[in-house]
């Protein structure tokens, strides 16, 4: 490739593995575009606490045009991906169609109701702030409409939450609603009392947080007991419907009633993959090569969640932002020795470098791994914090956010209690034909 | 009334007039019920920069509940106001009726488009989070659809917003708008350049601002100017339509193509005072006697946007905050005198107190009226944000937000600038049929 010649890379996604890409690959003879659906980037790691009222939708989201405002090679597109043809190297958007020297696929994952779609409707699942600002929403309109409600059957079914999936976001979720209704809510009604409301968590493997070790999972589920989280391993789901999850567990079937219903169970990779017409997984994911290249397209990468690769003990790279994030520095390197050395430069293999997990159940209450030190309760609380609050202060860039959150963190209470969007709520039931007001 | 038997204050609405009351009114043998149909008490004073991507809604936005939180005497209820039947002393809500010893109607103003309601559509207003949340992602979508358009009139258009209405709420949007531009956006685009955007702003009068003295209208359009806003004075709105304004002005007639055009022109009282059978004025406003109870109803009092009441000078009380706080007290002493020594208590008329008016139009812009004492530019804008600041801290008690707002007003970031709530707006324009995507 010559050096006059522009290549044109084209990013798709500006998620973890999207946005590190287009911040660090950079080349004199390389124009990038970056397309996402929406206008920003998404801390997703804390976007279970605008769910839960913790935070403002802004606090975890930042423009993506602002972010590489300084890059005057790189242009954000903000349009949907309606396809992609690798043999034209041509990608389809809502409003223009942009051909491409290089392509890096970095859409993320949607949430998966395994064959289920038809649930999605009764049990939304949090991916988007969309997502997440809808569960705050009708999670706080059930305690007010548990206010107001003479009927004691209904009243229990509003204060009722399901958190369907016991992996890191299905825990998050689970221990923050219940550390809403028992310190946050607990003192503002006069008619409830928010500690009596329930929320259960339903896992279908034997114990939450499979990822981690046994006696990590062990120590969550206490966790969790103390915060008054009512837990169900061993637990399937058989059916979804409205305000009711039908699950068959070790007392056999039993239909759980429930206003809100959160699905933390599974994940796919973007849809858009399925017509590239190259090898998947179940989940959606391309079986990439070692470099993380399409096989058949040296010229097109899959990162993140999109992408099917195993790290050196042949386990699969979990779908977490550092993996994202290291796989967008590694694709950036395979393209940067391309068009310093040709086509026929050799790509080294991926390498997953696994800094640990961890995984946080409410305040004080966390459990974390790093190599072989496993920590649990008030220590791999301080960590969670510790890192959570170093990304979002160098990711920011505001101190104000920080100290405003430590501060509502350590009060209990909850800024971001606030309910809004209900003219187009009200729009989406009636377009719905749903009977809820 | 006997000390034993208990009197039952029913407040609608918790704007700044209902909460005031709700907070400041105590009395043993009294309790308090407190009905707005949100959820938060709005710092509405800041709304504007909601709407301009400058704050989270959360940030000017606090649960109801909990600031009543230590108050066993209030309840608060989260419902609409069906209809008020005074004859007999009873609220209909969405979901109960509350008999009532005393009625504080507190219910505040909605946007009005003088007999033209058929505008609101495509000219929407500024009273609530979801006004604010809407037109900050109507505002923010045009300029993203503006870069990715080949058509230059639809480009054009995109980057256009017009204002109605030359009040404190139209000069601030309109500062805030231009600042957007012109400093917040100015970097992040490549194939447009945002500080060419046009914001109109339409005043029907000769002057802006024409509750303050003439020449501060003056220094405030000239500072408008500066800010890149263009100003149409002497302008009438013949009609609204999708996208288009029609105006007649000092030029003729003229159609106005603007992608966003917002409403700033008009408040009227809240419709429920419609079917009160007692007298209003043009706007629906309440005219109450001194005591700011409603005649023939010494039990009811109006206060805030919805009540029509003279100050010494024989002008009517503006519709602003502090008046409908002063009123709040006021109410509350005569309740008080009432529920001590009886009807028969002598009932002390409303004195209204102004304090100083302010309209701020941008960064170190703003005109300011205390007293005798006229001033505008860097101090007038230092003396507004000193007040609101004070005011934010005081009611919020969140030195987070106020850092954080600070950093970012001061560094022309703007951390709001986030897009949400496209899944409902889709849904709501296919309820609408509207052909926009």
């Amino acid at each position: 490739m010559s050096v006059a010649k522009q290549s044109h890379v084209v990013v798709l996604g500006a998620g973890f593995g999207g946005l590190t890409f287009a911040r660090e690959f950079q080349h004199p003879t390389a124009r990038i575009t970056v397309v996402d659906r929406t206008n920003h980037h998404l801390f997703q790691p804390l976007l279970y606490q605008v769910a839960t009222s913790g935070l403002a939708a802004p606090d975890i989201a930042q423009p993506i045009r602002s972010i590489l405002a300084d890059r005057d090679d790189v242009t954000v597109l903000m349009d949907e991906v309606k396809s992609v043809d690798l043999r034209r190297r041509r990608v389809v958007l809502g409003g223009e169609e942009l051909d491409y020297d290089f392509l890096v696929l970095a859409l993320g994952g949607v949430t998966s109701y395994f064959g289920h779609s038809e649930w999605e409707q009764f049990a939304p699942g949090l991916k988007s702030l969309d997502d997440a600002l809808r569960i705050r929403r009708e999670v706080l309109l059930a305690f007010e409409r548990a206010e107001t409600t003479a009927d004691p059957e209904l009243r229990r079914q509003l204060m009722t939450i399901v958190v369907v999936g016991g992996g890191p976001t299905g825990v998050e979720l689970a221990g923050a609603f219940a550390e809403l209704s028992r310190t946050v809510l607990v003192d503002d009604f006069r008619r409830i009392d928010p500690s009596q409301a329930r929320v259960i968590l339903i896992e279908g493997s034997p114990r939450i947080l499979g990822h981690l070790p046994p006696e990590l999972s062990r120590s969550a589920e206490q966790q969790l007991a103390t915060l008054g989280v009512e837990l169900r391993l061993d637990c399937r789901v058989k059916d979804v419907r409205r305000h009711a999850v039908e699950v068959e567990g070790a007392n056999g079937p039993e239909i759980l009633r429930a206003e809100n219903i959160i699905w933390a169970a599974g994940v796919a990779a973007a849809p858009v993959t399925r017509a590239l017409g190259v090898e998947l997984d179940r989940a959606g994911r391309v079986k990439v090569f070692p470099d993380l290249s399409v096989p058949g397209f040296p010229e097109v990468f899959a990162i993140g969640d999109l992408a099917l690769v195993s790290d050196e003990d042949g386990k699969p790279v979990p779908g977490v932002s550092p993996a994202a994030m290291q796989m967008a520095r590694h694709v950036g390197r395979v393209i940067d020795r391309q068009l310093e050395r040709g086509p026929a430069a050799s790509r080294p293999a991926f390498r997953y470098w696994d800094k640990g997990t961890m995984a946080t159940i409410g305040r004080s209450a966390a459990v974390a791994k790093v190599g072989n030190f496993e920590f649990s309760g008030l220590l791999a609380w301080l960590a969670w914090l510790f890192i959570h609050l170093l990304f979002l202060v160098g990711f920011r860039n505001k101190a104000g956010v920080l100290l405003h959150w430590l501060y509502s963190y350590c009060t209990y209470k909850r800024g971001a209690r606030i309910v809004f969007g209900l003219d187009e709520r009200n729009a989406t039931n009636k377009l719905a034909g749903s009977e809820r007001t």
